[in-house]
C-alpha cells in the first residue's frame, strides 16, 4: 500500500467545453449538442497502457499508439471515451438511428407529451430519384417543376396531419393514441450517450455513401464538428484507416498482384475461375463483385484487363 | 479423455412444433408467428446444473429449480433458451418495442421494398381518453359517435397518406424519401429473435398495465400464447414471482407491520415523519407514494388507517 | 430555428471532484478509483424531462422524480450518468466481475507485462467455513491456530508460485505461457466504466448478503463511498427500493393477508395447497420457499402460525 | 389477413445434428461440444429478405447475397443464426474467452461445487519463447531438455496446489474461499451460446496469428469443426472477405499506386512526408506501420523501393 497516488483531474477538452449545449444544426430543423463527455485521446492512451500516472509520454508517442490500436482493431481503448449528445431528428431518420444498440437513450415521449410540432419538409429542388443501381439507394433529383408540386402537397398533408392530431386531443382522445398518425417526418428529440468505438462504428456505417442522405448529414455534423474537436488524433486515425481505406479479398490481392505484374491474361483466367468474370456472346461481363473491384482499381488509376 | 459422451438430441417442443409458422393475428392486421428456438425448461435446469448428461432429474425437482431461479433472480439460465419471431406490427408499436436492445432484428425495409400497404385503423368505439391520474396514459373510450367521426377522419387520411407515397413513386422518388409522411400506423414487420430471460423482461413491462394498450397485447400473446407452451415452469414462474408479486419499500414493511399490529397511530406517524403523509387544513394527504402503498393494501383488504 | 440555447458547463460534483484518483483501500492490498464521470443526480432528472434548459426544478420536486424512477424501474434515465473506475482486484473476485457484461473494460494485461507481484492473502482470522444452509457460501471462520496453518501455507505456496513464474521468465517462456500457473489469489487491476443503472445492478447483486465476501467488499466500497457522494439521491432511493425492500409474491400476500387478519388455520390450509407446507409424522414441515417467507414474517416481527 | 402462412419446419443441419453432443478435443482435456442451433444458411438470407415463405431460391442467389453481406458488413441477418456450445477450457484461457461479451454464459461454479480436477499441462516440447517483434506474443520453443524441467517443475506445483485445496475442504474451509490459490491452468466448464455474427467476429479476433495459441486452438476448433458444417455458405465468405482478406489506408493505396507504376522514387517520397520512413545515417528505415505494408507487399510478391 506504499503506492502513492497523485490528485487528478478530470480529462478536460478546451474545444469542447466552449461550445458546450450550443446546437449544430442539421436539415431544417434538427440539430446536435454537446451535454457532457468523459475522456479525450489521452483517456485511450491511458486506458491502453492501463498504467495511470506513468507520466505523460511525449505527443509523438501516444499519436502512434492510438493509430496501431485503429489500424488494429484494439478497440475496448476507444469506449474509454464517452459523450452525450442532445439531437432533435425527424422519427424517419430516428428509425435507423436507434438500430445502433450500444448506446444509451432517452427520448422525447409522445405518450407523457403533446408531439414536437415540427416536420421535415423537403424543398422543391431536393426530391432525390431513385437509384438504379443501388436498390436502396437515390441519385439525382426531381425537376424544380415537379419538386413544386410534391413540396406543395407535402406542405398541405403534414399541416393536415397535424390539424387532425390536434382535433384528436381537443376531443380528448389520449395523447399515446392521438400520435398514430403523424408522419414518420415529424420531429423527436433525445439524450444519446455512446463511447467513442461504438461511436466511430455508427459514423463509419452512417457516413458512407451509401447511407441516408439525412442520417448521414447527422453523421457528418457528428464526425466532423464534434469528434474531430474532442479526440483529433483518434478521429485522424478513423479517417486514415476506416473512411479512406480499402479492404482486398484474398481474389482481388491475386487479381491485383497479376496485373500491377503485368499478366493480364492470367488476370482475366483467375476471374473467370472465380465465377466472377463471364464470357457472354463474346463479351467479358464482370458480376457485381468484380465490379466493386473495378472501382477499386479506378481509385488507384489502374486499368481492369477485361474492359 | 475417458469421459463419456452419449449423443443428444435437440431440445424439443412438441406444443411449438404444432403451430411453428401458424400467425397469431393481434390488432387488425398485425401477427406473431415463431419461427424457430433453441431449449426448453430442462435447458434451464441443464445451464443450472452445468453438468449435462447427469440425467434427468424428476419433474418435481426440475420445477423447484427453475422456480428458485426466478424468485431469486438467478437469471443466467433463462438466457440459454432463445426464440426467434416473424411479427407485423404498426410502426407506432415497433418504435417502444425496438427500445429492447438485448435483441436481434431484421426488419422489413422501406429503402429496398414499397412499404407495406396496410395502417391500423382504429373502430369508433376504440378511441381511448386521455388518463388523468396516469400521465402518459389511457382510460375509457370516447362516445360512438365521436368515434365514428375520427375513424371515418382516419380512413380519409390513411387513404390520402398512401395516395400520396404512391404518387411520390410514380414521380420517380426514391423509396427511402416518399416514405417520409408515411403515418406512423403503418405496418412494418421484422423478424426478432431473443433469449428467454430478456423476453419475460419485455413481457413484465410491456404485459403491464401501464403499457399502450396495442404494445400489451403483442406482448400479452407472445407471454400467453407462445411462451406459456414453450416453457410452462418458467412461465408460471415468472407468473408468480414476476407478475402477481409486489415489492415492498422499507418503509412500507415498516407501515405494514404497524398496520397489521394494530398500532395505527404509529403507522400515521411513521408516514409523517417519511414525508409522505401531510396534514392539510385538518386532513391527511397521502402522496403518490403513500396512494401507491394503498392500493396494495387494499389489495390485500387491509383499511389504511389514515383514510 | 428561433430557439434559444444558453451555454451550458458540464454536471460537476465537488465531493467527488475532491477525492479524484484517491483510492478507496480494499482487502489486503486492493483499491477503487475514480478516474472520471459524467452526471449527477440532476442529470437524471434532466433525461427523464428529456427538456433540457426548462429552468431547474426545486431539489424537492427532483428528488421526488427521481424516488419515482427507481421505484418503478424507469431504468434508462440512470443510464445518463456514467463513471470510470480503476481497480485492484484479485483474479478470483474479478472473475466474478466480469460478469457483469454491460460495461466498458480494459485490464492490466499479462501478455505483455509481467503480472502484478502481489497476491491477496488470507489472515489466520479469516478463513471462513463452508455454508450449510447455503450450498455456494460460508458462514462463520475456522480456528485461529487451524488458520495459522492455513496462512502459513498458503503464504509458502504464493512464494513458490511467484518463483516459478520468475524462473520461467528467465529461462525465456513467453509471459502469455509463464503465467499459466499464477494462482488465482494474484492482484489484476483494470479500469471499469458503467452507467449508474448497470451500477446500480452490479451493487445490488454484490452488496447482497448471498455475494461472496471478497466481491460485496469493494461492492460496499464504491456504493457507500463512491455512489453515495456522486449522485446522493439516487443513492438513498436505490437503498430504499432496492437493497431494504422486500417483493411478496401473490401467495406471500395470500398467506400475509390472512396471518395479519388472523386467520392462522385458513394460512396453514393454504400453505399446504399451495405445497410449500407438509405435514410428516405430525409436523408441520415448511419447504425451503416457505422459510424463505417466514425470514420476511420474522424482519416484520410477525411469528409464522405453523411454527 | 387473407395472406396464407405455411406450415414451416425448423432449420435443421443434418452435418450437425449427426455430431450434437460429441466432443472435438482441444488442448490436453478441453472439449467443444453442439448442444443445439438455431438457423442454417438460409436463415441469413431469410432475414435479408424479411420475406419468409416466397420460396426457395436457388443456391446461387442464395449464396451471392450470403457474399454480399459478408462484404458489406451488413451484419444483422448472420445474428438471426444462433449456436449453443458446452466448452472445457483453462481458466487461463476462459480469461481471454469471457472478454466477448454478447454472449450467453452459464459456467461451472466452484462455489457451489468443487473445482475440476484437471489442470492443463505443457508438454516438455511446447514452452513458447517470448516473441522479440511482438511484445505480447510468442515464437520458437525453449529446448527439450529446459522444457522437461519446466514441465516436471509445473506438474508437480499442480498436484501441489491440489493438494493444499483439498486439505483446505477438509478443514471445512469454504469452497468459495479454498479456490483461492487454485492455477489459472485449472480447468473451467461452461455453456456458451451466440448468434453466428458475433461468433464470427471472434473467430477473427481469436483465429488471428496474433492471438494466443490456446485459444486459438479453441477457435480453430470452433471455426473449422462447427461453423464449417453449420453455415458452409457463410464459412465460405467469411474466409474470402475476413480472414484472407487485407485492408490498405489512403497512404497505402497511394505507395501501392506509385509501385506498381513504377515510380519508385514518388513512393519513396511519399512515404518520407507521411512519416513512417526516415533517413538514418544514410540508411531508409521503415517505422513499423511501413513495415506492416512491406508485410501485405511480399504476400503479393512485390518488393518495397525502399529496402
Amino acid at each position: 500500500m506504499e503506492r502513492q497516488f497523485e490528485t487528478i483531474e478530470r480529462a478536460k477538452v478546451n474545444e469542447i467545453d466552449e461550445i458546450l449545449g450550443q446546437p449544430f444544426y442539421v436539415l431544417d430543423d434538427g440539430f446536435v449538442r454537446i451535454i457532457d463527455y468523459i475522456g479525450d485521446d489521452s483517456s485511450i492512451v491511458q486506458a491502453a497502457r492501463v498504467s495511470y500516472g506513468k507520466g505523460t509520454k511525449k505527443l509523438r508517442q501516444d499519436r502512434g499508439l492510438i493509430r496501431y490500436l485503429m489500424r488494429h482493431h484494439h478497440t475496448t481503448p476507444f469506449e474509454m471515451c464517452e459523450i452525450k449528445l442532445h439531437v432533435r431528428v425527424p422519427m424517419d431518420t430516428w428509425r435507423q438511428w436507434i438500430r445502433h444498440r450500444t448506446a444509451n437513450v432517452n427520448e422525447y415521449s409522445t405518450r407523457y407529451s403533446v408531439a414536437i410540432d415540427a416536420a421535415y419538409q423537403t424543398n422543391p429542388d431536393a426530391w432525390r430519384t431513385q437509384g438504379t443501381d443501388n436498390r436502396q439507394g437515390s441519385e439525382g433529383v426531381l425537376q424544380q417543376n415537379t419538386g413544386e408540386t410534391l413540396s406543395r402537397q407535402e406542405q398541405t398533408f403534414q399541416n393536415q396531419a397535424r390539424t387532425i392530431y390536434n382535433e384528436r386531443l381537443e376531443q380528448g382522445v389520449a395523447r399515446e393514441q392521438a400520435r398514430k398518425d403523424l408522419p414518420l417526418s415529424t420531429y423527436t428529440e433525445a439524450y444519446w450517450k455512446i463511447d467513442l468505438h461504438n461511436l466511430l462504428h455508427f459514423l463509419r456505417l452512417r457516413m458512407d455513401d451509401h447511407a441516408q442522405y439525412e442520417i448521414r448529414t447527422y453523421a457528418k455534423t457528428i464526425g466532423e464538428q464534434i469528434v474531430r474537436r474532442w479526440t483529433p488524433i483518434a478521429w485522424e486515425a478513423f479517417h486514415d484507416y476506416r473512411m479512406t481505406s480499402a479492404a482486398f479479398s484474398k481474389m482481388e490481392l491475386d487479381l491485383l498482384k497479376a496485373i500491377t505484374g503485368g499478366k493480364d491474361e492470367q488476370a482475366i483466367e483467375l476471374a473467370k475461375s472465380n465465377g466472377v468474370l463471364k464470357e457472354k456472346e463474346g463479351q467479358l461481363k464482370p458480376n457485381l463483385e468484380l465490379r466493386e473491384f473495378e472501382a477499386k482499381l479506378k481509385s488507384m488509376q489502374i486499368k481492369p484487363p477485361w474492359s
